[in-house]
């Protein structure tokens, strides 16, 4: 059981079955269970069911004929709109702001979020039964989203930052050496060979000591982890005995 | 001109129109322009283009053959993963954390951000030309998502909450090439040429692909300014030219 478990997600009067399906989809991948749509065209919502993906989530999806019925049980309703303004005596809150107070409600009781129709969005009707209004932050010029992005958006913002091992998932499947920075003395052998194989190969002079201060400090910049610090070693180290062997071929 | 101004959407290898055109739509929404799309499946491309909404946005898209090609004018590129774990030494950074950097990067240089193919992501050889991975937060059990909601989520992380306090980087001396990360066309060309001189000195295999998408990504962990790649650059062809040159002489 988590928060999530007290979040239904409404789809009002939707058309299109791709945009239930979509919907349901993003829906299953955040983690929210509970869809409800009002009002459906039904055909669509008779294909959705049908279609691959998400197929349980669909199944369980409850159906009902207008937005007070669907919202009866639940204590905070929360609407999305396109526009800019409104007229409304809503209050209308940026996604950031509204999700922050969605997930507040979530902790003590059930929280209702209507999406619109593809075409209209809510009407003045159905957004008279919420307490707020939610506006993902998209161009005035073109502010009407797709209806799945803008479910998958919204609930993105609802579970975004929970618990995330962000630590973790950031060097998932990291060895330790790849994790651990490379230590100074290691970036000093690197560098020393470096220059060793820049002399070897003519790049530089023997003993040119501002070179070889400009390259202590470009082998720095590059950050190396461990385990890289430890590879490239090892391919100069190659490098160097080629350019000696066949320097000492063509010598003989 | 804003940020954004710098940021290229990449879709690799997608094979749905409506996907094609959803991406479309969102970036619109959020005030993104510049689509680019890599190795398409050409009907789907061709179909997109026409379909409604977003149409000067997808006539613009430009077309590439593959991503080495699609990423050479980015200093920043970033794929997305629905993997929750990876064995690639890649940094994986949940979303929120990964478009920090790159909203960074947009002050200063173009990124490219990648979106893999419906059924399969990005490849590992796709893969290889990115500096960090990014996933949007989904369940483990159910982490794919739709390509045009995976775009939708990731513009909107993008553009929420812009205000960002500009952090004036302390930057007083270096010269305008190094304080410009270096271009993902000149670091592959590091990286060809790193490759050439290790098969000449016998280090690896000449044509190992996989020794070859390894050191792609070793390179670019280094996240080298501009002038530190034209100074390696440099290096490595007189150590290749040197490398020949007695190899040469040892064989007369």
């Amino acid at each position: 059981m988590t928060d999530l478990d007290n979040l239904r997600v409404l789809l009002v009067a939707a058309r299109n079955p791709l945009n239930i399906g979509a919907a349901a989809r993003a829906m299953s991948n955040f983690g929210v269970q509970r869809l409800r749509v009002v009002n459906p065209y039904d055909v669509a919502f008779q294909e959705a069911r049908s279609a691959v993906g998400a197929k349980a989530l669909l199944a369980k999806a409850e159906q009902f004929q207008n937005v007070a019925e669907a919202v009866a049980d639940c204590s905070l309703i929360v609407g999305t709109t396109a526009a800019a303004r409104r007229e409304l005596q809503h209050r209308l809150l940026p996604l950031d702001e509204g999700a922050k107070a969605i997930k507040r409600h979530l902790k003590v009781g059930p929280v209702a979020l209507l999406f619109g129709s593809e075409r209209f969005g809510l009407s003045n009707e159905e957004m008279s039964h919420c307490h707020l209004m939610m506006r993902i932050p998209t161009r005035e010029e073109h502010g009407s989203m797709n209806l799945g992005q803008a479910v998958a958006v919204s609930l993105y913002e609802l579970v975004r930052g929970r618990k995330t091992a962000s630590r973790t998932l950031a060097k998932a499947g990291l060895t330790q050496k790849e994790k651990t920075p490379a230590r100074s003395g290691d970036i000093e052998r690197l560098t020393q060979l470096l220059f060793q194989v820049l002399s070897t190969s003519e790049f530089i002079q023997p003993r040119a000591v501002a070179a070889e201060e400009k390259l202590r400090r470009l082998v720095r910049r590059m950050k190396l982890n461990s385990n890289d610090a430890e590879v490239l070693l090892g391919m100069l180290r190659q490098i160097e005995w080629k350019l000696r062997a066949n320097q000492h071929d063509s010598e003989r």
